[in-house]
């Protein structure tokens, strides 16, 4: 939480075609279904295989805050959350668009950083950037990003295709980036108050980065593919666990028992929750940002994965008529309820 | 230029889940390449044909003004640009993309009569919206789409290839969008200083219709595939005949002449830039918006379009070391310049 110190060149004074220019030369196209990347009206893709595609629109001031996001991790983190809804539909990323609107508050060393993020994504995911666009805002930093991934039609995976019998499948662990975002909103508003005093997140490694610099479950998409599982429906956790389960549940026209017990969380997410007075449950029922992959897989299947370290059965899938439950450490029943991050009760 | 009448539905009260089923509603996916549209984490596409693939961000305040743009004009326009960019490859738009920023000053009834505008276009140019983002902004509204096209890959027409002895062509006429906006933006200086005043923009129709409505010309791909030309360059007229000129030359390694007098101008578009003490050259060279496509073909190709009312040959690929070069009206020569319209120099 410091002034840049780098030079500012304005954006200005290289013009568009030079600033894209000056992208471009970081990023080269290595899948061969990219026939052509940037450079012309429209980048050309070609492939046998089925095309998912998802877009996500971020803007400064809803969906980050540059006072504590570096713009590395922020363009990271644009191309991480498209990435994750590739995986939820089990297939793999091989292209995307990234598109910025950037206020004269902008410099071109700060577009470098941003892009440095970008390649970042791309060379870990292996992705291919083809294309986007780079425009004038009168206020703020927006990015916009498209993503294409492939996948045989056969191993595409929905939400609205989960059964009765099946079991209820969450990767990693939940509440870390809610966690992490409180901790950064703590130490911002101290900073305000008194811009001299240290900020300390020391110890909070872990739910800072989950915040800052998620990542997508492409190893688990690849765990799941050598265990020979093709999960009957998945979604990714961006806006909380009860939120996607209400959304995978009610296009699968099914009911669901969620068990608070075996809701995996860290314990130093379940500790900084506390320190905060939030029932860490909360955290990671209306947190969101977690990235994770939630998935619904046949009982056969159990066995293959059930002693695996990262990812927890959590639940069942039951009938429509059971309603969808969440099943308390005090043996309670309750209707699992979205609530969004927006509601949870959060004391300073 | 009028308050709004209409009723004010804030978003928040309907919540993003139920804004998109809203908007949804009103969409049907025709495609047999669109496998399923909205409503997972991501769409899913398949084709045979070679794909391309094009994205633009528009924000208000730099590619748009509430003041004069309707609602349902600004959600057309914002796709005719992207589609423009794909016909300018020589392919036939399939799917769509839109994602919204939206400040709370925005309704659902306004969202409503953008998408009007998004599934006007749509039907027009037979195009299906299979995915998108809405989303908070801020302070006013941002614009993104993603456009995905299908041609053969022998069909799809690059800008670096055109050859020396080509003929540059260009359909319709240039300049009326940027004249249509000078229109515009006088009227709201009057308004804004007397609003009691009423806007008069008799007699101009074409000109403001080219600039808050303009097609992409659907229309000049099929004739060219009627009359069996494959264009050897093309690209679309975005920022004005000079940039786009540059572009295609400079990525084609070769040179040009341009003749002004054969540069289309409507006459209403002379006129009203005449009145304006702009040389209308100008508009049409530095104007942009015109979303005509500019494109190089084989001289054998020439007899069959000479007489085409909607295209005009314009000038000559020449070799690179002949320069780009206008050839003007009064027998000189001079290099092309591109200025962008930032820097036309409009008396008011």
């Amino acid at each position: 939480m410091s002034e840049s110190k780098s030079p500012f060149t304005p954006i200005s004074s290289l013009g568009e075609f030079k600033l894209i220019d000056r992208i471009v030369e970081g990023f080269e196209c290595v899948h061969p279904s990219t026939i052509k990347g940037i450079g012309d009206d429209s980048a050309v893709v070609h492939t046998s295989q089925h095309q998912v595609i998802t877009t996500d629109l971020l803007t400064e001031g809803i969906h980050f805050d540059l006072m504590y996001s570096p713009l590395k991790h922020l363009g990271y983190k644009a191309v991480v959350v498209n990435l994750s809804d590739i995986y939820a539909m089990n297939a793999r990323p091989k292209q995307i668009l990234v598109s910025l609107a950037l206020s004269n508050r902008f410099s071109v060393e700060a577009v470098d950083e941003l892009y440095e993020g970008v390649r970042s994504a791309c060379k870990k995911y292996n992705v291919d950037l083809i294309g986007g666009d780079t425009t004038s805002s009168p206020k703020g930093l927006t990015i916009s990003i498209t993503a294409i991934g492939e996948a045989p039609y056969e191993k595409i995976v929905f939400r609205n295709t989960a059964k009765e019998g099946d079991l209820l499948v969450v990767s990693g662990d939940l509440g870390a980036a809610y966690i992490g975002l409180q901790l950064l909103e703590r130490e911002k508003q101290i900073f305000l108050e008194n811009p001299s005093i240290q900020i300390d997140l020391k110890g909070h490694d872990y739910t800072v980065g989950r915040q800052l610099k998620p990542e997508a479950r492409m190893d688990i998409v690849e765990i799941l593919e050598k265990m020979d599982i093709v999960p009957t429906s998945m979604i990714d956790i961006s806006d909380g666990l009860s939120s996607e389960i209400l959304h995978l549940c009610k296009q699968s026209n099914v009911g669901c028992i969620l068990h608070e017990e075996f809701v995996p969380i860290d314990q130093n997410t379940y500790n900084t929750a506390l320190s905060f007075n939030i029932d860490p449950i909360n955290c990671a029922l209306s947190g969101g940002e977690d990235y994770e992959l939630l998935f619904t897989i046949h009982p056969k299947d159990a066995e293959k994965i059930k002693n695996h370290p990262d990812m927890s059965i959590i639940g069942e899938i039951t009938d429509v008529n059971l309603g969808i439950k969440l099943h308390s450490k005090g043996d309670n029943y309750y209707d699992l309820i979205s609530m969004g991050w927006d509601n949870l009760d959060v004391e300073k």
